[in-house]
C-alpha cells in the first residue's frame, strides 16, 4: 500500500479563506495604501480561566503546516470578485505567500497569561490575513491540552482515556481534542479515525445497546467474550450494576475454565464511589482480582478527584464531553495583537494599544524562564527580545521566510516535552482550584517603553478626557 | 472555471473511520455471533440545558451526506487490521455501505426533549456503526442553531452577525456554526470559506491592529475609507471611544464632500449601552443619523436583551464566542438509543432500557404537533409510528434502503422552516430564561408498552433488588 493511500484525507487543506472578512476588508485597505511594510504580532493569552493556574501550549505543528499552504486559489478569487474586492488586490493575493518569520513556544510548553506563545513578522497583509486561523487553531488545542492535563492530574496515574467524541464540536474538534489530550497525558481516545492519523492508541468497550440488542444481558456478555475472549470489557450497568456484575462475574470463570481472563466491567452511571466498591467485593469473592473496574459518565477532574478522596475502586477512567468540550470554560481569551510596525524611516517601531480596560504589551518579545538547581519553574519574565535576561528563552524560531525551519517533534516527544514541563512545574500551580499565580514580570526596559508609549498615546490620541 | 475547482475540496470526505472504538468492536461481535438483523435506533436529546425550552433541529444535511459516503477503504482495514480485528470481519467491512431506513425531523424545526430526531433502521451492524458521526454532527449544529435563535430573538430584529470563528472549536465548527446561526436568523458570518461554501452573506470591520499600524487614528479612518468609500465601519475604541467618535464624525464629513457615506462605527469594548448614546449624539449633531452603530465584544442574548432594555442606541450586533461555543452549556445530552430489535421469529419487537436513573422509550416512534386553527403550537404527542394520533407528524422519510430521498432544501429554504416553527411557537416558550415546559405527552399505547416491558424487565432482569 502506498502511503499516500494511507494518509490521503490527511493532506493539510488549503485554509487560505478560513478567516475573517475583516482581515481582507484591512488588507485590500493595506494594499491600496500602499502599506506593505512588515510588521509582528503576538499570539497570547489575556486571562486565565477560573480554576486554571496555567496553559499547555498546544497546536503549532497546525499553524505552521496552514501557513506553509497559504494560496489563493481560482475559486476563491471568484469568490472575493463577487464580493467586491477590486481586480488589482485580487491580482496581488493571486501570487501571495506567506513569507514572514515565526517564533514560538514549543507544543506541550506550560506557559502564562500575557506571555507571547506565537510571534510573526511579516509583511503586515501576510500577518493580518493569517489571525483568524492561528486564534482557532490555537484556542481549541490550548484549551483541551490544558484541561485535559487537569484531568490526568486528578486521576492520579490511574489511566484516563479520551472518551468525548460524540459531543466535541465537529469533526476537526474531534480528531484535535484526541491529538491534544494525548499531549496532556491521556492514554489514548476512542476516536478511531485520530487513532489512525496520529497514532495515539484507540480504546473501547461496548454500549448499553449491545447489551438490549440481546434478550438476556448475560447472553449479550457471553456474545462479546466470544468474539474477544482475552480484552473484553462488559458494560455492567444497563439494568442494575450489582446484577450485571455478577453476570460478569460468572462469565469471568467461564473464561477461566477456557484458559481466557475478563478484561474488566464499566460503569456508566449511578454513584461511581459506592457502587465501584461493591462491584470489587464481587469480583474479588470470585478470586477476579485481575479484572479491572473502568468508570465513565459524566466525568471530570473535580468529579474524578472526589471519587478517589471517597476511595472509589476505579483502575481508568473514560472521559467525554466534559473534557472534550472543556465545558467549564470553552474558550480562553486568546488573542493576536500587533506589537511592531515599520516607522517612516523605515525601522521597526514598538506600538501598543490603549483602551480604558485593555493594554497590550509593546515591541518584539522574548519570555525568559528561571528555574533552580533542580530545574524547577521559579518565575517568567517578558522582556524585550534584544535584552539579555536571566533564565531559558522560551520562544524560539520555528519558520524563516515561509519555510519552517524546526524539526516537528513527534506526537511522542511533545508529550514528553509536556511530562517534563508538568513535572517543573511546582505543585501548588498544580492544584485543581485556588491555585496562587505564577510569578510573571516583565523587564525593565520593557516596563520603561509602556512607560514612553502610554504617555505618547496620552497626548496624541487621547484629546477627549471621559 | 469548472463548478469541481469551485468545491472541490467540499466534497463530502469519507469519515467512515469517525468513530468511537467501541462501535467497531460491537459490530464485530454482532458479526461473529450472526447478528444481522435490522434493528431500530432513536436520536434524541435528554433534557433542555438551563435557560433553554426547545431546540432547533439542525445537521441532517451532513448525516445524509456522510450515510450515503460510508465505505472501508483500504486504509481503513489495514488500520483495523492492526488493530487485531479478524480477517473475516474485515472482509465484510470491505463490502459494508449503508442499506437502512432512515426518517428524521426537517432542520429547523423547533423539538423538545425526548422527541426522536432521527430514526434509523438497518442491519444493526450498520445502525451502531453511525452512532458517534451522528450524535457529533447533531449536537454541534442543533446546539448552535438553538443558541443562535435565541440571540436573534434578544435582539429583536435587530441585525446579528456571527463573529466567532478566533475561537470555534476548529475548523469545522468554525464552518457549521456559520451555517446553523445563519439557519437560525442572523443575517451572516465573519467567515469567508463559509460565505463560499454555503453563500452566507459575509461582514467584516477592521480591527484594532489596522488602526495601531497608522501613527495617528485618523489616518488609519483615512486611508480606510479611501479603499471603502461607501461601506467602511471605522472601530472608534482602539484608544477612546469618544475621541474615535469624533474622529469618525471627522471622516464622514470628507465623504460627504465627495459624494460619500461612511456605512457605520463599531464599538468593541467599555460600556456599550452609554457610549453608544455619547456615540449616536455626536453623530447626530454633524448630521450623521444615517450612521449606523455597531456593537461587538463579550455579547449574547442575555448581554443583548440588557442592552437594549438600556435603550442602547446599537443598530446590529456581531456576536461571537459566546454564541460560536454555546458557553453557557456547550454540549447537549444527545443520545443514540435501541429501541427495536428483530426478535427470534424474525419480527421486530420494541425494547428497552431501564437503569435506575434513565429509561428510554421503546418502539419506533413518531412525534404529532398539535396546532390551533391558526398554526400556533400546543402540544405534541410521542406515539409508535402505526398509530394514528392528532396533530401533524414531524418525521419525514428521508432515506430508504441507502439513498436518500428527501429533496434536501436550501439554506435560505430551512431559514424560512426556522422563521416559520418560531413564530407558531407561542411567545412563552422563547423567554430568555424561566420559560415554561411546553407540553410533550406520550399516547396511551406507548405508556402501555412501557408499563409491560418495564414489569417485564423487572423480572427477568433484576434479579438483585438494592
Amino acid at each position: 500500500m502506498r502511503m499516500n493511500d494511507f494518509l490521503g484525507h490527511f493532506k493539510q487543506e488549503n485554509m487560505t479563506l478560513f478567516t475573517d472578512y475583516y482581515e481582507l476588508t484591512m488588507c485590500a485597505s493595506y494594499f491600496d495604501n500602499e502599506h506593505f511594510d512588515p510588521a509582528t504580532f503576538d499570539l497570547f493569552i489575556r486571562r486565565l480561566p477560573e480554576h486554571r493556574s496555567y496553559f499547555l501550549f498546544a497546536g503549532l505543528e497546525d499553524v505552521l503546516g496552514y501557513l506553509e499552504n497559504i494560496k489563493f486559489t481560482r475559486a476563491h478569487l471568484a469568490y472575493l470578485k463577487k464580493q467586491g474586492f477590486r481586480e488589482d488586490f485580487l491580482d496581488y493575493l493571486a501570487e501571495l505567500r506567506f513569507t514572514g518569520d515565526v517564533w514560538a513556544v514549543p507544543e506541550g510548553t506550560v506557559t502564562f497569561p500575557n506571555e507571547p506563545l506565537i510571534r510573526v513578522t511579516a509583511p503586515i497583509i501576510e500577518a493580518q490575513l493569517i489571525e483568524t486561523f492561528l486564534l482557532n487553531t490555537v484556542n481549541l488545542q490550548t484549551m483541551i491540552a490544558t484541561k485535559a492535563s487537569r484531568v490526568v492530574h486528578a486521576a492520579k496515574g490511574k489511566s484516563v482515556v479520551e472518551f468525548g467524541l460524540r459531543r466535541e464540536h465537529g469533526i476537526d474538534a474531534g480528531m484535535k481534542v484526541a491529538r491534544s489530550s494525548y499531549i496532556a497525558g491521556c492514554d489514548g481516545t476512542s476516536n478511531v479515525l485520530a487513532g489512525l492519523k496520529y497514532q495515539i492508541p484507540v480504546f473501547g468497550t461496548m454500549a448499553h445497546s449491545f447489551v438490549m440488542s440481546y434478550s438476556k444481558e448475560i447472553d449479550a456478555f457471553r456474545a462479546f467474550s466470544k468474539t474477544f475472549p482475552n480484552s473484553s470489557t462488559l458494560l455492567i450497568d444497563t439494568y442494575n450494576e450489582i446484577a450485571g456484575a455478577e453476570k460478569a462475574a460468572k462469565i469471568a470463570k467461564e473464561l477461566e475454565l477456557k484458559g481466557f481472563r475478563l478484561g474488566g466491567v464499566r460503569l456508566d452511571s449511578g454513584n461511581l464511589a459506592q457502587t465501584s466498591k461493591q462491584v470489587r467485593e464481587i469480583l474479588n469473592k470470585e478470586g477476579l482480582g485481575y479484572v479491572k473496574i473502568f468508570a465513565s459518565g459524566d466525568l471530570d477532574e473535580y468529579r474524578i478527584d472526589e471519587l478517589l478522596k471517597d476511595d472509589a475502586k476505579i483502575d481508568a477512567f473514560g472521559v467525554g464531553t466534559k473534557m472534550g468540550t472543556s465545558a467549564d470554560h470553552p474558550y480562553l481569551d486568546v488573542i493576536y495583537k500587533l506589537c511592531e510596525t515599520t516607522n517612516d524611516r523605515g525601522l521597526f517601531s514598538p506600538i501598543m494599544k490603549l483602551s480604558q480596560d485593555k493594554i497590550t504589551l509593546p515591541g518584539r518579545k522574548q519570555v525568559y524562564r528561571s528555574k533552580d538547581k533542580d530545574g524547577v519553574y521559579q518565575k517568567d519574565t517578558i522582556a524585550l527580545s534584544e535584552e539579555v535576561c536571566k533564565g531559558d528563552p522560551l520562544l524560539i524560531k520555528v519558520m524563516e521566510k515561509g519555510q519552517i525551519t524546526y524539526d516537528l517533534p513527534s506526537l511522542k516527544e511533545i508529550r514528553c516535552i509536556t511530562q517534563d514541563n508538568l513535572f517543573k512545574l511546582p505543585a501548588q500551580y498544580k492544584g485543581l482550584s485556588n491555585a496562587p499565580a505564577y510569578p510573571v514580570g516583565l523587564s525593565l526596559s520593557l516596563q520603561d517603553l509602556i512607560k514612553t508609549l502610554t504617555s505618547q498615546l496620552m497626548q496624541e490620541e487621547i484629546i477627549y478626557k471621559p
